[in-house]
């Protein structure tokens, strides 16, 4: 657990970091380009129209690496450099993926690195990928590794042996203080998630409230989860807390 | 919808026929080991303890081809060929698979042949199938699959041209009058499956009720519906009428 803090800690600080280079009541960043509309000053970061815009986001198979690691498999003196920036501010799509090879000699030939860096190396599949591979990863949430299984990353310039880390993410929404007020929920709560879709809509259980200061409301599942709901032809997604047993006993 | 219609019909009267080749109270053909135990004569069919016995089945891309592309694909005279029962009476996994090529050549190298023959050939993926194959499979209900794409199919004796067929199965459940009797609905209907599974809980709306007197009660999702909820993990599964508006307004 104290991983879990620890991680939770520094995504804090990496986003409060980076809130603090921006001028007042704006984004200076370069943004992905389907983020919403920039909130006005006074709105929570994220809000639209005075209230909270809730996007969910379909977390393909990637890696988290350390410094360590990013120098083994790339290279003395190699950072990760950033590709692509994700919706939520400071993190990004690396330009570098390494090889992932599992038991058997089965593996997956290009897997994307997230960064920044973090204190663990880290690689989270969705269950397809992790039969695939070979790999049976456990759900967990992000941090929470241990006596998960490991495997072994390929890059150009070298290889890692991770004894643990692999891991199926869980489904979990990042919030702010405010989001968090606005719906009535503390980190660490558990929510729902509501998919409309033509034939397939569902609801998920079970998701993960993880608050901090600087996050902007984004739900993150896995790619099973967003082809089993087909996310990307959803008509209504929509977020609530556990609904709690009603006055009619129904 | 008339080919809807006429599955529904053939499917009945096989299965209808081979109940009438069994003897009273009993099954005399060869069932899936994972069969549950053989219910008491007085009770429905499927039924345990006097009660409907829900089994959840994930069904992995296959495909349903007519007597005409069986002798094409694997030579004149050619007949499917039982390998194991399926948990409907009188269907089966067949011996044979095919090879399924997509557009810009992507394929998917060995793809299982359900039977019995139907009037009309079929492939039933996955969202993630549909991806590794470069297909844009819509979500249909079996049998519906007017304007929906197509694909090649090779065997080992010739390759069939399907120009319509390819579709994501949507989620269904099989049942008898009595089951349909038990809870409340009627073929055509929809319900709700619940699932709880450690950390990745879910509901599924839009589960299609497929009455007929022969079925015995089984959910049919996708792979990537089963992935999404670690079906083969779950402690529960339970499945329900559409919940109506409750009293309070809840």
């Amino acid at each position: 657990m104290s991983m879990t803090v620890d991680r939770t800690q520094i995504e804090a600080l990496v986003r409060s970091a980076i809130r603090q280079t921006q001028p007042p009541g704006g984004s200076a960043l370069p943004s992905a380009s389907a983020n919403p509309p920039v909130a006005k000053s006074s709105s929570p970061l994220g809000w639209v129209d005075g209230k909270p815009n809730l996007r969910v986001s379909i977390s393909a198979r990637h890696c988290h690496l350390t410094d360590e690691h990013v120098e083994i498999l790339f290279g003395k003196g190699s950072v990760l450099e950033p590709d692509k920036d994700l919706y939520q501010d400071g993190f990004y799509a690396a330009k570098q993926t390494v090889m992932v090879v599992g038991p058997r000699r089965r593996m997956l030939p290009s897997v994307r690195v997230l960064g920044p860096t973090r204190a663990f190396s880290q690689l989270e599949l969705a269950f397809t990928d992790s039969i695939s591979l070979g790999i049976d990863a456990p759900v967990r949430h992000s941090g929470n590794i241990e006596g998960t299984p490991g495997c072994v990353l390929v890059g150009p310039a070298g290889t890692v042996q991770l004894d643990q880390g692999v891991i199926r993410a869980a489904r979990h929404v990042h919030m702010n203080d405010h989001d968090a007020a606005y719906f009535g929920v503390a980190n660490g709560d558990m929510m729902q998630l509501l998919i409309k879709s033509a034939d397939c809509s569902m609801t998920f259980d079970d998701v993960l409230v993880r608050a901090d200061k600087a996050a902007k409301l984004e739900v993150h599942i896995d790619t099973d989860e967003g082809n089993a709901c087909h996310l990307d032809a959803a008509s209504e997604v929509h977020l609530q807390p556990m609904p709690q047993p009603c006055a009619c006993g129904h």
